[in-house]
């Protein structure tokens, strides 16, 4: 590290090496750590703007605290970079995200200060709590902190972990880190409420004027005295906001999140306290860096990207969510029933036109998918057609949601369900390799997955006179494939008496290429590709099949189409996918090849198959 | 009906009947609709104590509102016998939660009137926000109104919803039925705090008070106008709960839910309320029946009972959560690392000796299993040993938590799945079909079935040293196997050369039934007991089957052991078991008949399998 370049950050190695700067270093510590992180990220790509937004609030919280004694949960994590510089993972950076390098988020096998995963948001509180417990009944020292966006808080499990913890006197500090954004701005009546508690200067203008109205009014005194526990209550009168004091903590704030020593102080102040807190923190997302505090949004996830410039690297360009977000602007042009639900993902779910265009049929509800779902389950029964464009990973949240509320009924929601498959360099926490697995269980769903951007085109548009819960699977980026077979649930795309190949979605591209080096090899490979992936339509399907059926998947392989065909096929059916294990972060390239999903490897395999066939 | 003992209720076909009345009969007919329900309930069983306490409040609500025009959704529905009374369903009752018979809970498929499917908590204020804004998109009359319980306000979907809702102007009513329960008394740090607006006078007093010192003291009134917005904050100086108000929500309470005039009084107030309101309505559970008011949580759901002295007829006595119970209390004596957490379910899940003896280490986070799973992560992660005891039916609801909190990391946190299979009268949205199916998708879990008591033990005893996330599954009731081979990942209990029957848990004994049937006819079939489910220990299971195995699981397909084996097994292997549908309701015994579980449905199966082969 340039130790003329950053001075004081060179020497950092751990947090005990922060506790030992003077407190008037910290704001220049604070502006390297910025510089360091703007830098790496512009070569790496990562999550820039919320970890520049949080810099003195991790410095603040490592000067204070004592981590791994206090155990440091932050939620989401895109936001504790710095904290990954503060202990001792300076060098990781070059090699953030990328294949054995440094994870983006905080990981407890990585790091002894990483106290908890994150990668879902809204669990922060809840896992801070369990350790908070575990500490108390184990009789060992140490203080809970968890840190949590305020778009994490729209989430019913950050509720769901304050209303337990208010119940009960337990030093729990949380820490609300208010941006007024998760990705895209925060949205939701609580954010609205946190937003005027935003403008401290108004609460503490109005305290004053009160005072003053108690001193000069005749009798003002004697009221105030009267008045008794309502004087307290004047607090709430101007800044109406008793949320969390309701939901049994107490409240401070609102705290200037770039200011140290403000911090420091109410940490301080709130070391010992026996009971949960709720430390309500101000800050600026993408902070300190001109380009990322004008488009915060912009700068959420990057690519690699010019410092100087803030011009990012273009990605391929090819979008499903985008082919996705304008079918259904089209169709919503025309049926006024269509409505998209988005939980706090309009941009990456490529609904911003639909957004625009069509506002009172456009539903972002925060990160609460298992809202999105149940409140699209409530349309459906009014009448309303529903897409709920969800990624992969999320969707997990409401498994209950789409079962309970859609699935019994039977209701025509349509499940958009974005990022399927591998993911690249977010890894294990965001890959998408358990839905079709989970969906399935749904009696009555149906899975489609497409194989090209003309069939997602056609299935959003079938989706749209559904009878029953659907739900269409594809992957983050674009579909290469051409062709449209989704009038058929599978289809024949190679003939070939050696073996199958067969597939759906984007490995079907694929399967073509490992079949055209098994031809160059002597071999001769069907590829069957697999539209509708539950319920297996097995009269259509065994036809196709030889006796011999390598099925590959960027699924588990609890959660894959070959299983089902295995059990209901037969043939001889094979499983080529992602294992049932978490595959780490790389990119999506490094991953299939990690999980034998390449055209070499899977020709590779079927070669073996068709020669321990044949010996 | 007998029209001289219901001389008002007889004559309510509808709920246009009921506004027919004088609002002075409403009282009486309160009367005859508990009188009708304590005693037809008394005959068939069902949810007692929830639907006693709110007669009122349902009758106000149809005698004020127009279903099905306003479209009411009642959360869970143990609430709403009182309104199927209303909607025509009175005969109903006599075949209440029996096959073919009416459903315990509303379902749109069964009464125009009910406008969502209740089983699962805190669903109520997103479907109605979705039928809403349906309403809305549609141009359709009408309000959506949620009648939800103070236990269903832990749920964090119920927060997710109200947030939403909150942001938006949109007339949704949402009517809070506070009885300070949910089956056990509520818990929590806003039902501390709702527990506080419950004592009404208090505010009515303060606010009293506050008038006259204006009214009296020197300058009052002078400060009272200056004060200007600080005077509505003397309403939280008293009643210091804004919670719902935060949440961009009005709120209108406490009401008493008893008092139909200050029931429709304020229904009317808020008919054409262009925003969302909250009316927080104060019932006692279990109302107008003293053996019901004095135990309501007995009450809650119950078998057939004696009017006249409110004693229950007794079960078989046997029950798999009391054995869990007994013997993580065992463990918890020895070791002080097991802790034990429950979703508001402290009795069914065999937790109340446990919370007594060991309260440091017994949890009890409300209807929040999403936040119970989190937090049981926490805790592992802290070295503590978490047993989470939840019903198959709500783990869904926690799948993300279990993957993401639990899977990733690999914590040995232990999932105690009770009132896994088949439920019985509950019907479809209880059923314990999907948890297997659910949990092997997250990598690394491993799952378990006991047979009998004594394996339930072990298999618990042996959780409290895993080194991975590991569930436990077991039924409604008792197991009546005997024996204990948990050492072993499967064991063929009877050899038999002709087919060869494979099941886990309490389908085990009836498949030893099955092969004495089929030996009876000189069919020889052996019976193979699985014991973990997942990971399938192949090396030991694939030597015990024959050629053709019949699986018989109470599960899903799509979730049962039997497709995983398929997919392993060289062998020919049928699958029976309850298909990829929804059970209704019925008794177990009806609900095995139909899914051809009984041993007579089984022996039959294998017969035509074993003959179809031999021909």
């Amino acid at each position: 590290m340039d130790e003329n370049k950053y001075p004081i950050l060179s020497g950092i190695d751990s947090p005990e090496d922060l506790k030992k700067l003077k407190k008037e270093t910290l704001p220049q510590l604070c502006r390297e750590v910025r510089s360091f992180l703007v830098n790496n990220i512009s070569r790496t790509g990562g999550h820039l703007a919320s970890s520049l937004g949080a810099v003195e609030l991790i410095t603040a919280l490592h000067y204070s605290f004592s981590s791994p004694c206090d155990r440091m949960v932050f939620d989401v994590g895109h936001q504790a970079y710095a904290h990954k510089i503060y202990t001792g993972r300076r060098d990781g950076f070059s090699g953030l995200r990328q294949l054995e390098g440094m994870s983006g988020f905080p990981r407890p096998d990585e790091n002894i200060h990483d106290a908890f995963i994150a990668g879902h948001g809204s669990n922060s509180i809840s896992a801070a709590l369990g350790l908070a417990r575990a500490m108390r009944i184990s009789g060992s020292e140490g203080r809970a902190i968890a840190v949590i966006g305020d778009g994490a808080m729209t989430g019913g499990l950050a509720y769901e972990g304050l209303n337990d913890a208010g119940a009960e006197r337990i030093p729990l500090i949380v820490v609300l880190n208010d941006n007024g954004m998760s990705i895209d701005p925060s949205v939701g009546g609580l954010s609205k409420s946190l937003t005027r508690l935003r403008v401290k200067d108004r609460y503490r203008d109005a305290k004053a004027v009160y005072h003053r109205i108690v001193d000069t009014v005749p009798g003002g005194h004697a009221l105030n005295k009267v008045l008794g526990s309502i004087r307290d209550g004047v607090k709430y009168a101007i800044i109406p906001n008793t949320f969390f004091e309701d939901m049994g903590c107490e409240y401070i704030g609102p705290v200037d999140g770039h200011d140290i020593n403000e911090m420091l102080r109410i940490f301080d102040q709130v070391r010992n306290y026996d009971r949960p807190v709720v430390i309500h923190v101000i800050t600026r997302k993408g902070r300190g860096y001109s380009f990322s505090e004008e488009e915060p949004s912009k700068f959420h996830g990057v690519g690699k990207f010019d410092v100087r410039t803030g011009r990012q690297e273009k990605g391929t360009g090819k979008s499903c969510s985008e082919v996705f977000g304008r079918t259904l602007c089209d169709m919503a042009e025309n049926d006024s029933r269509i409505a998209a639900i988005t939980a706090a993902m309009p941009s990456g779910a490529g609904l911003c036109d639909f957004r625009r265009r069509f506002p009172k049929r456009y539903f972002d509800v925060g990160i609460a998918e298992e809202h999105a779902v149940t409140m699209a389950g409530g349309m459906a029964q009014g009448g309303i057609r529903p897409f709920v464009a969800i990624y992969s990973t999320f969707l997990q949240r409401a498994f209950d949601e789409i079962m309970h509320d859609c699935g019994v009924m039977g209701l025509p929601v349509v499940f958009c369900v974005d990022r399927a498959g591998l993911v690249g360099e977010d890894g294990e926490t965001h890959q998408g390799l358990y839905d079709i697995g989970m969906l399935r269980q749904v009696p009555g769903m149906e899975i489609y997955a497409p194989s090209s951007e003309s069939e997602l085109e056609t299935m959003v548009r079938r989706a749209g006179s559904a009878v029953c819960p659907t739900a269409i699977r594809y992957p983050r980026g674009g579909l290469n494939g051409v062709g449209d077979y989704s009038d058929l649930t599978s289809v024949c795309l190679r003939e070939g008496g050696d073996i199958t190949l067969c597939g759906h979605g984007r490995t079907v591209e694929t399967l073509l290429e490992a079949a055209k080096l098994l031809c160059a090899e002597g071999i001769s490979a069907g590829v069957v590709k697999i539209n509708r992936l539950f319920p297996l339509d097995m009269e259509t399907l065994e036809p196709m099949l030889g006796d011999t059926v390598l099925v590959c998947e960027e699924t588990s392989d609890a959660g894959s189409v070959g299983i089902d065909l295995a059990a209901q096929s037969k043939k001889t059916v094979v499983r080529q996918n992602c294992g049932n294990r978490f595959v780490p972060h790389a990119t999506v390239s490094q991953q299939l090849e990690a999980c034998g999903l390449t055209a070499e490897a899977i020709a590779l395999r079927a070669k073996e198959l068709y020669r321990g066939k044949s010996r």
